[in-house]
């Protein structure tokens, strides 16, 4: 294990946004970052984006839920964030310990989550002009970048005043679409949504869920199987699995995702990503 | 795989029927064979029963789904039934063809299940006084073994004007319990009534289900991991999964199983069942 | 977790002995009992024989290799052993300590191993007359069993001035026929020297074995592919994997062998042991 070890040491917090920022993303062309959980960083021309960035040991603290590795990025090293999307209210989606850090150190990074989110972000120290609802089915446009906020059901479809309490994104960035589907099963109506527009990487969870899990309070997703075959379904020309590898107790083994894939649809192009890995996707 | 090939081969129906009718199940010993999907046959003393026996093709007939493998016996070898348990009336558990056979040939054999099942059944030529309704959480005596039905929820319990729709069987037979599920997903209240009574051999299926198989009308069940979680949490002595081999399209892979055991409880007793096996339980 | 640790607790070694030494196995029948990585326990009628006890630390003692769970027994627990069988003097199989307190606690016990293990056998207490041979391919009678040695190929056949180095046990025991493979690789002339007779419990290591193992001083067994072929060439009535679950960095998954029986062999029985799990045999 001493290889591992010394890999990890020898690729920093610095490194990594280094190369980040170093990363060129011509037009057409995305970058994305894995880590860890639903956390990823994706980047499509000048455009940096955070999507649920759980950097901090929150759930450890709270609950003594321990990560299953350390986080490779510590908050205080996010200077690049032109924004962070945030699909829901759980600790390790929207990590007000990191969020906080964030907006204090960038000042220009904007926010955009559920409406029911924005109270405690607010309070965590996200000014009001930089952070934006997630209005689910409507497209929007930022700087650099439009979104569409689709519905997730984590395990349910939930209606706030504010709006969608779950949700996920569809990013039309440089060129490139893609869609995170946040903490969500499959649902009526979530394939329509996705066929409205073809989808280049498509980020869907694969831990699935159980009345155990439900019992300890946690609540559920997809599984490799639904997320195989909504992948299929959908026709995303890449699939990244995502939701597998902090928790232990509410992992998968990514290999289920990849034998799956193999038995049901071996023409699925998938992308199973190392920790910290940067992978390019070149559309056509 | 030619060996196996004439391995299955060698194994005719015959031989079968025979392995069960001369295998000795003293006091406090149980047999059971495994007919595939949810088809089981157990011996104790000398009672046979089976529970769910698919043995036609009848989803083929009706529906073109083919079976993974033919049945290791046709409805005619069946003579040696003293007793037919139905969990429910799904085709490859409620299977008429099987069911009419049977009763024609063995005027003595009674026949439980669900009261919603009884008209069909009837109708297939089971004699109104062979047939007895599953009336669940209570034990009702029989010739050899008494029976305590227990309500299953495929994929939510629903009662009709004739009791549980869905129901699993608590077999109390020769000085062992055992536990068939039927199709049933993990509901509140089902650990606590396994709780009742210590299990020896449970058997539970582990297909799981998801919004696609429902979307083509296939009910899900529980998953592997909520098999082995339920296994542990109830104590069973040995665990058998079932509901993974006959439909490709409904399966599971039983390694996948095995491997959660290992994980999650390495010390339950698990037995993956060869097609057409014979296991023969020691109670201490 | 706290299930499987009170699980675990439940069952002390006190109470796995007192269940070794009341099971009752009548002719034609064996009982088995897993320890681990290759240690199993096997009873035939009052005879009790241990094979490849590791019940010490030794290697993390020696070379600070833990083990994934502590040893079920400790060596002086073990106060009926008949016969303990030894396959080749690596340190998890021909554990000294064990045997050391074995020989001095019961002076009736005999050892049977290969002859280069015999100085060391001698200096750890096994007294001259309790101390066997295990010569290869000829069967040799004992008080109430009788044993042919197999050569094993770890990774290689090697000869030394006392005959092989390495060693499986062919062992026919109150009716039944078990093969305990010790550690070895599928070599030209394994299959022939199996068919020459009916074999009731086959049991072979699945770990494998590879380039950077070898390069760490680890060598090499059958994978889990090559356990089933040769379960299923050899036509083994039953089939227990071991040599996965001690060290965490020479282990395999146990379900990838039932997967692959699932592909290759349906019909092949086998039997995943839980950790300290009595299995009966029934012979027909």
């Amino acid at each position: 294990m001493t290889d591992q070890a010394h890999a990890q040491a020898a690729r920093t917090p610095k490194m990594l946004i280094e190369e980040m920022n170093r990363t060129r993303t011509p037009q057409d062309t995305a970058a994305v970052w894995f880590l860890g959980q639903e956390s990823v960083v994706i980047k499509g021309g000048d455009r940096i984006i955070y999507v649920d960035p759980y950097l901090s040991d929150e759930l450890e603290q709270k609950a003594g839920i321990q990560r299953a590795y350390p986080a490779p990025l510590s908050p205080s090293d996010v200077g690049n964030a032109d924004a962070v999307l945030i699909t829901h209210e759980h600790d390790d989606h929207m990590d007000l310990t990191t969020i906080s850090v964030i907006a204090k150190q960038n000042p220009c990074t904007i926010f955009v989550a559920p409406g029911c989110c924005h109270a405690a972000m607010r309070e965590a120290g996200v000014a009001e002009d930089r952070l934006y609802a997630a209005e689910c089915d409507r497209w929007k446009e930022y700087d650099g970048f439009r979104l569409k906020p689709i519905p997730a059901a984590h395990e349910e479809l939930e209606e706030t005043e504010h709006g969608h309490r779950y949700v996920g994104y569809m990013i039309d960035m440089n060129g490139v679409m893609i869609y995170h589907a946040g903490d969500t099963v499959v649902y009526p109506g979530l394939l329509e949504r996705l066929q409205e527009q073809p989808i280049d990487i498509g980020m869907v969870p694969i831990n699935g869920g159980d009345a155990f899990r439900r019992q300890d309070g946690i609540v559920g997703n997809m599984d490799f199987r639904e997320a195989v075959k909504l992948a299929s379904a959908a026709k995303f020309d890449l699939t990244i699995p995502l939701h597998y590898d902090v928790f232990a107790w509410n992992g998968e083994r990514p290999g289920y995702f990849i034998d799956y894939c193999y038995e049901y649809d071996p023409y699925l192009k998938t992308k199973v990503m190392a920790r910290t890995e940067r992978m390019i996707y070149v559309k056509d």
